[in-house]
């Protein structure tokens, strides 16, 4: 018998009638839920869809941004790494916003990086306030106004003296904000002329109480270091153009701070008190001994920061109009 | 009559029989036909989905890397933009390697240029090999020697034409390797010492011949700009700290040249004939005119490039071992 004689004698049976009806709806429902299973698949697949346009537009980098990207220690979750707080005073001048910009655009290229910026002005400016809003980094802006000249008694220690209420105000601002044992970070002061290399903030995130390295071009020198000893690879002495004998004789851009020790010694701060160039030294007194200091920067070998000064421009004419 | 009655008669119509079969399959092809479609739907949403699990690592990114895309000009399609060259001559000093670190790293947040080094030099230095080989931007490495201080009557003049023989031989470099109306692009003479905006470079992709703009620091003046007509939107005439009457009283970071004039022009260089301080305008002639000047950085108001100057070193001890 042909098989389409069995199913016509299927249907044909009175008593089989009601069953192929119920036959006929089985299927149907089991088409219809397999439909639906593979439906719900095209809909799981539709949400993934739009995942990728929704990421289209960072998927569409160009070769030099991808490259960008590998460089910024792309091998690195930046969860997983310590903030840098940089610590900037600054004051107005006429290079002040070329000098902002330049080191606006170096912490660009530095993966979670937390920039505190101090103005010395009785209230912030709107050049720097524009300045932090179009760089888009993570900024905390504050103003702490330097006392005037006639305060102190010679020109030369007032000058000295620059940034102490600026770096003060910073760390107030810290220790106010955040909390031990839950932030983690790096502390440095990152004045608005230096030069710096990338690379530098790479080392510093490497401190456990305070790290060390050379700095270029300061001092009378070619550079400024650490000297280590080699049986025992920890800072010995320093080479320094001015008193290296100082407990530290290191250069303010010479050094980060973990962010613990700022937080678990709050007396820790700079002071008009302290002597002409001892700033540093005696605030890292607070903190470590030159037997812990951390050496970085390949042992004291690299340099990563320049302390770079910008001449003073000659400014006798003033076209009106301009933000410079 | 009830549906189940009219089926099981259409059914058992001997001479339907036949036909009822047809349906049948007809209708079972139809389904799988329907299913073959869903399925093949759901085979292109998974080539999608493995799209999207290929470029998962690009998309771990994190929220600094993401708002660093962002800034990257992520609108624009870095393909479709031209390329800036960007010629550094540069010359061994003490602050040499800081500049370089500098302005290398402002060129990182630049999508598309190309960065053409031309060293003041009898041989490439490593000093220059290695920076460049670090910073992984595309780089042509070149170096010319100027002829020593001796060849020349006033050492002023001297220093006034430091960066001809570079500035030729990145020039020479473009005309022997790019084709006109084939590559495109902006070529832009940028110094080692200025400080440049990142928004300079996506100014200087909207140059169709010669596009000018202001210049802080420079000449005395907090700016030399170009002054434009308020009626036609054309340079009309220059604020300049010297010689305003010049042709182009322009400084060598206020223009950039589109490349087909470049190579449509070989005969264009800089020379030592040339009167000190008309280096600049005398070039521009072989290009253009005062009328055809595209006026760029938002007509000619804002400033994103600034004439620094970094202080020589006073350095007069030397600690051996370091490169700086």
């Amino acid at each position: 018998m042909k098989f389409s004689d069995r199913l016509y004698n299927f249907y044909a049976g009175i008593k089989m009638k009601k069953l192929g009806m119920y036959f006929i709806v089985a299927s149907s429902i089991i088409v219809i839920w397999k439909l639906t299973v593979i439906e719900s698949g095209v809909d799981r697949l539709q949400i993934l869809r739009e995942a990728l346009d929704l990421h289209k537009e960072e998927l569409q980098l160009s070769q030099q941004q991808l490259l960008l990207l590998e460089h910024l220690e792309s091998n690195i979750d930046p969860k997983s790494i310590p903030t840098v707080y940089a610590i900037t005073p600054t004051y107005y001048r006429y290079v002040q916003k070329a000098e902002l910009t330049r080191i606006s655009q170096t912490l660009k290229l530095v993966p979670n990086v937390h920039w505190i910026v101090v103005e010395d002005s009785e209230e912030k400016t709107n050049l720097v306030r524009n300045l932090i809003l179009e760089s888009k980094l993570i900024v905390t802006h504050l103003n702490a106004k330097t006392p005037p000249l006639e305060k102190f008694k010679d020109k030369e220690r007032w000058k000295k003296h620059r940034g102490v209420e600026q770096r003060n105000a910073a760390l107030a601002w810290l220790r106010n904000n955040l909390h031990l044992n839950k932030d983690k970070g790096v502390v440095y002061f990152m004045d608005d002329d230096n030069t710096y290399s990338v690379k530098l903030f790479h080392e510093m995130r490497k401190v456990k109480k305070v790290g060390v390295w050379p700095v270029g071009l300061v001092g009378g020198l070619n550079v400024e270091t650490p000297i280590l000893d080699s049986a025992t690879g920890k800072v010995k002495r320093y080479k320094s153009g001015w008193k290296p004998n100082r407990k530290f004789a290191i250069d303010m851009a010479g050094f980060a701070i973990n962010l613990d020790l700022i937080l678990a010694k709050p007396q820790a701060s700079f002071s008009y008190q302290m002597e002409k160039g001892l700033q540093e030294s005696e605030f890292l007194s607070y903190f470590t001994t030159k037997e812990e200091l951390e050496p970085l920067a390949d042992n004291c070998t690299k340099v990563y920061v320049w302390h770079t000064r910008t001449e003073k421009p000659n400014v006798n004419g003033v076209v009106d109009g301009f933000e410079v």
